[in-house]
């Protein structure tokens, strides 16, 4: 059979990535053809705003934000980071600020207010209708890093006794259906949660259904004061894009919708491996110089007292590091060497406790498993340097000093890995924050000390 | 008014944290009541059973994997890790293997087939009946890494041209429709992509109305080629629940769908941590000693040989150090905060490569901030160091030389922290794995050379 030629198909333009748009705009941004920028502008998301704004230098950031026409202000605001956030805000009047929070979503409002100024805010309070108040009041009485935070009261509800024709009249009195509803919350008739009515399940049963025959009443809803992490992994495991939120009395308050979760995961991401370095999660690219550095040199200030206590154990063997200078040069190997490997274990640790995979019941199997690679890399490795050692300074001594100080300092690093990250957490720091740099103290105390001791041991 | 009193709320159990319900079980694992156990173990949804799985030293994991019921075995190896995936595997027998696979979507198979033994992956592929063969065929063809690969080919289709009552007619006739499905995908005769018909859309008008004149044609598809991280990036901008997949030709070839976006997000914050420190993504918590020691040693190696171009450095001042041994003692106290100072910018620059925030047109600017920052920060802290240096060893002129030197180096650092990122890139080397340990290369061969050189100039 031979086939009729088909009409070709009409190609629509894939999504250019992120990235792509924001290269192509700030190329036009520089090449100063402020036409062009206007129209490429129009063309983009408030999220790839964001973005733009995020990687322009400030200079270039406020004229931006000039250009643009400013419906989707608010929507801007709330997909940049905090410090650019209130870079922006400080760039707009009273009027504008205003202006930009009309519309938005209750939890997006409680997201904004806390960054605006006082008078800014209270026009905006006293501005609002009492329904929206009242709901965002109790929006507001929960921490922004717990699922009450993270909610959204825009939730349709049904009873259990209706049937499903009542339920789709009632949908079809509706202009618009509030993004994210794949379900529609179940309620008795004093707002207590009782399960969830899928939308599919309006399409594939008979209207004469009731919802109570239908729904889904083995959906636990998520308690307000949950944590915003824990409320990630339970839309993680159960693959949810909605899920009811309740007081403790089970109360129905509102609903948390995967869209926010994404966000909720995307920074812990980030968070995790900026603050393993002493930033904040929400550092700004173009942060004024002075800025930045006063937020960074609270870190450096603890390094620096970690890296004199260092000092400090080696200035207890400056009459060894007078007679044997070879120490002196190879004392960074060893102190190195147990960073890595006790850097590796540790963030091992870190991750396991933040997905509660680490607890009283497998640390020690943990941490014999632990240093167990610990010795074993440690016995792997100090054999070449204890060979490079030897070649180098001619003597077979210090070939095997190194190598003991080495396998101690690996072995001990292990264990600190290990150790550390629930003792701090006992004490209420947080392992990822201060993890890192305790570890290395540890290790760089321990490997001097171990080398320069072995040293004037074996080799005075 | 005096109001009837309410009957009690039927007040329904939150849901457990997971690391909540992992504790318990080990503990109940431990205290050997096996019976307890497997009551446990049944009311677990599959990614909580994987999330114990991987929390099991391996003695316990195997039994327990051997105490399920093994319908949701295919489940329970989609969610663990890959490392303890390949464990669990490996416990398996060919039958026990054939059937875990049974019912699993296609994304889900094209993942697992990759990690099965030859033979019973053959097996599994003879089995199939032909229409899902050549689907699967088609998602294997696609790199795991891109939108591809993360596609789901069991996709709901309609034309643009019939009623929303033909649609509903249609959906009526499945019995279930497929999770997450928040739109129809709208395609003409010959397959080609035109736009989405929301759900919604079906409860909210009438059902005379066709589909093309309430479908979104605004909603551009992904290219099956696009990476995940482009395709999780398009997710959060818009705050998707699935999109279409198409091919270079606009053919539909699938959909992803928010679910497999948020793992895709999770495994990009956990790899950019792990890797900073050498570790693999799915470092199994409890891999075997010998295994995890060798995955490691190679980064250890890599270290070491960065450690030993630093203590060449050293030794290009022997002679220097023999002389006045307070360099000895204060040398890696330049180097430390060198590389401290320079990872914070590292980091920074390497994450707003990844969100697509640092090209061309800024990375001038973010240069001249970096190095602002790293001067400002080493003015502040220099006056410390050489206060107190000064003070330890009875000598303003050491004072001296380690302000000049900390100074020189934390400016480097800035430098090198802003330049590496890029040229890494360019080389096609994975900055988040090589960016650290070459930068605190850069940063101690810079701080012993600049301070054991101004030592040598100024002190002797």
């Amino acid at each position: 059979m031979t086939a009729a030629v088909p009409t070709p198909p009409p190609v629509q333009p894939p999504v250019p990535t992120p990235s792509e748009q924001v290269t192509a705009l700030a190329e036009a941004l520089n090449s100063g053809t402020m036409q062009t920028v206007r129209k490429m502008l129009r063309a983009l998301h408030p999220a790839e705003v964001a973005q733009l704004l995020e990687s322009l230098p400030r200079a270039q950031r406020f004229i931006v934000w000039g250009m643009l026409d400013h419906e989707h202000d608010g929507e801007v605001l709330l997909e940049v980071g905090d410090e650019v956030r209130v870079s922006l805000i400080g760039e707009m009047d009273e009027d504008a600020l205003v202006s930009a929070t009309e519309g938005l979503d209750i939890d997006d409002m409680a997201d904004l207010l806390a960054d605006l100024p006082e008078a800014v805010s209270s026009q905006i309070l006293n501005d609002m209708d009492q329904q929206y108040r009242s709901r965002l009041e109790a929006v507001l009485t929960y921490d922004e890093d717990t699922a009450g935070g993270l909610m959204d009261t825009s939730v349709i509800t049904v009873r259990a006794d209706v049937t499903l024709e009542v339920v789709l009249r009632y949908l079809r009195r509706h202009e618009s259906i509030p993004s994210h509803t794949d379900v529609l919350m179940v309620v008795d008739r004093f707002e207590h949660y009782r399960g969830v009515l899928p939308i599919t399940a309006l399409l594939l049963h008979d209207p004469d259904t009731l919802v109570g025959e239908v729904m889904e009443s083995d959906r636990p809803p998520i308690p307000a004061d949950m944590p915003d992490g824990a409320v990630a992994a339970v839309f993680e495991d159960r693959d949810l894009v909605s899920a009811a939120v309740v007081d403790e009395n089970n109360l129905l308050l509102g609903r948390i919708t995967v869209d926010d979760v994404v966000d909720v995961i995307r920074d812990e991401g980030v968070e995790a491996l900026h603050s393993y370095v002493g930033l904040s999660e929400d550092e700004d690219l173009f942060d004024s110089v002075l800025s930045a550095s006063r937020r960074r040199a609270v870190w450096l200030g603890v390094n620096l007292i970690t890296a004199f206590i260092a000092a400090a154990a080696i200035g207890l063997f400056q009459d060894t590091l007078e007679r044997v200078v070879a120490l002196a040069v190879l004392m960074p190997i060893v102190a190195s060497m147990g960073g890595i490997a006790g850097s590796q274990t540790l963030i091992l640790v870190i991750r396991g406790m933040a997905l509660g995979q680490v607890s009283s019941q497998n640390v020690r199997a943990l941490l014999l498993k632990e240093l167990g690679v610990g010795l074993v890399n440690s016995l792997v490795w100090c054999g070449v340097v204890a060979l490079v050692a030897g070649l180098w300074f001619d003597t077979w001594m210090i070939g095997a000093v190194i190598a003991l100080a080495l396998i101690a300092n690996m072995v001990f690093a292990a264990l600190t890995g290990v150790v550390l990250p629930p003792t701090l957490r006992r004490l209420n720091i947080d392992p990822a924050l201060a993890g890192g740099v305790l570890l290395t103290t540890v290790t760089d105390v321990v490997g001097f000390v171990a080398f320069l001791g072995l040293g004037t041991a074996l080799l005075l």
